[in-house]
């Protein structure tokens, strides 16, 4: 069994919150800040954990923030992604990586295997399917997931992913139906990230789970600022029936519930994350309780990420109704 | 002073050869390997770099090879670039991240400063420029420098990275220019890798160092197949004239000399990596003196590797004659 089953699973038992633990020892409350930030990191990632695992579907380590702090950090990474195991939640490795043949492998063990092991990695295609084919070992024999880049919620994302492709005469044509899928203005706006969605498609068809979705899906940004986006969107969603979708950009990013629900399909087929306005949650609470922030400690902060994450999951699911 | 300009000026002095230190626990003698691979790998680093410090141009460090074991992996990692800084070698992060905003700072200073200091990385542009510019701030503070993939070497990169881009009729007159540079079959080519070179030959005037050469520079694989391929790469090299490349694909990955010299400007603005041909030329050495492979021990793979090195460097130099 596919983890992307496990994880449609869980979406369909607990919503769709996907927890960001880009846990930065800044967002922790001061009291409980240890000597050694990255002892302070995990004591907050086990508070959260403990607090949220019933309502969220999965969480997401975004590795930078470990790297930043040394071998000290990945030691808190990975006694992070330990404890996620051993509470049997899904997880999420942000890692991004994107590499070729027997680098690609090495990656995979270092993430699917070992220390730093996770149910998912995230992945870049720029080099091509190169890069992300090696990957596919580990879910033939371990069910391993992962979600590649396709459209991000960033500006930057019109510097390349949103280039515009000439059209070729040799275009196979399950690629010109899913780009007539995928864009609504036809011939003319077909987009590096369609020839990324497109490879994406196909290789999702050649490891297809039990409820219609790939081992490997796609990260898709959630912030139209347009009916016209919107639109995009929408068209996307359909044109990948069977991409499980990461879907970033929630919250402090800026996307709200309405926007993740366009990418999402029956109700299912992707999760949303947030990391700071969760992880950041016990600030608002304080002082919308006329708390001084110098009180807070974790089991406060943690209380506030649940409440926060219950929210969110409740926005998402009258969104999506 | 940028770290590519203290780069041009070791190339100019030792050749252009980077050490490539993908260093697999496989790749080292069997006599030599001990207990915890991560110990092997580090010892044997350190006997191929105090081998190779006064013939090599720089290092680079493959951090896939090191996270596949872990935290031991990634301290031999953190004291292999601690033995580099201490020789006053200059080393490449090969970690090829990207990743926007505050994760991007978090990644530059994971890899710029503390456990994994570096002197310069990769970097990978599909989310777009976002990703890249958050780095820019340990250029202007610290001198670190980028290469950022552009046309690697791999066969993957038709999938994405070689796609015909439509025109627009907005396209900046300095991209039509640059274009029409690197491009000899004029628009009808103009391929994703260009408008990534278009944005860092601007991001590389606004950082541009003593030699001509901007403090980031490009990744860009030698490995033309064909005489149209060759002109393509030497197209490349003649409109990017401010980006030093760092230039994959030599020795076990099929790229000659003659290949790599094309990417060169009067004989300087590249440094050539190749990494199993010099960690491994030890089993060829064995095997042309008739020895058994049991027999070899550290000391004669550095020896080898020194070999490697210099017949490599030697051969860049005649072919850019």
């Amino acid at each position: 069994m596919y983890n992307m089953d496990k994880l449609f699973e869980t979406v369909a038992g607990r919503g769709h919150v996907c927890v960001g633990l880009d846990t930065a020892a800044e967002y922790i409350p001061e009291k409980e800040r240890r000597a050694c930030p990255a002892e302070s990191v995990l004591a907050y990632n086990k508070a959260i954990i403990d607090a949220t695992v019933d309502v969220a579907a999965c969480y997401k380590t975004q590795i930078a923030y470990y790297e930043e702090m040394g071998i000290a950090g990945l030691r808190s990474y990975a006694a992070t992604l330990k404890y996620l195991r051993d509470k049997g939640a899904l997880v999420i490795a942000d890692i991004k990586r994107g590499d070729i043949a027997d680098t690609a492998s090495r990656y995979a063990r270092a993430h699917f295997e070992g220390d730093f092991e996770a149910d998912f990695v995230t992945l870049n295609p720029y080099m091509g399917m190169d890069s992300i084919e090696p990957w596919l070992q580990w879910a033939d024999e371990k069910g391993k997931g992962a979600f590649v880049l396709m459209r991000t919620s960033n500006k930057g994302r019109w510097d390349f992913e949103e280039l515009e492709l000439k059209e070729t005469g040799d275009e196979p044509a399950v690629e010109a139906h899913e780009r007539r899928g995928s864009s609504p203005a036809g011939a003319a706006s077909r987009r590096l990230y369609d020839a990324v969605g497109d490879k994406l498609s196909r290789l999702a068809d050649s490891r297809l789970g039990k409820y219609g979705y790939g081992a490997f899906g796609a990260v898709l940004g959630a912030d139209p600022k347009s009916p016209r986006e919107c639109e995009e969107a929408a068209a996307i969603r359909a044109a990948r029936h069977n991409l499980f979708f990461l879907i970033p950009g929630y919250g402090a990013q800026g996307g709200a519930a309405s926007d993740a629900a366009l990418l999402l399909r029956e109700g299912n087929g992707g999760v949303v994350n947030a990391s700071r306005s969760i992880l950041k949650a016990w600030q608002s609470a304080a002082a919308a309780r006329g708390l001084d922030l110098a009180t807070a400690d974790n089991a406060f902060a943690a209380e506030a990420a649940r409440q926060a994450v219950i929210e969110m999951r409740d926005a998402i699911l009258r969104a999506v109704q």
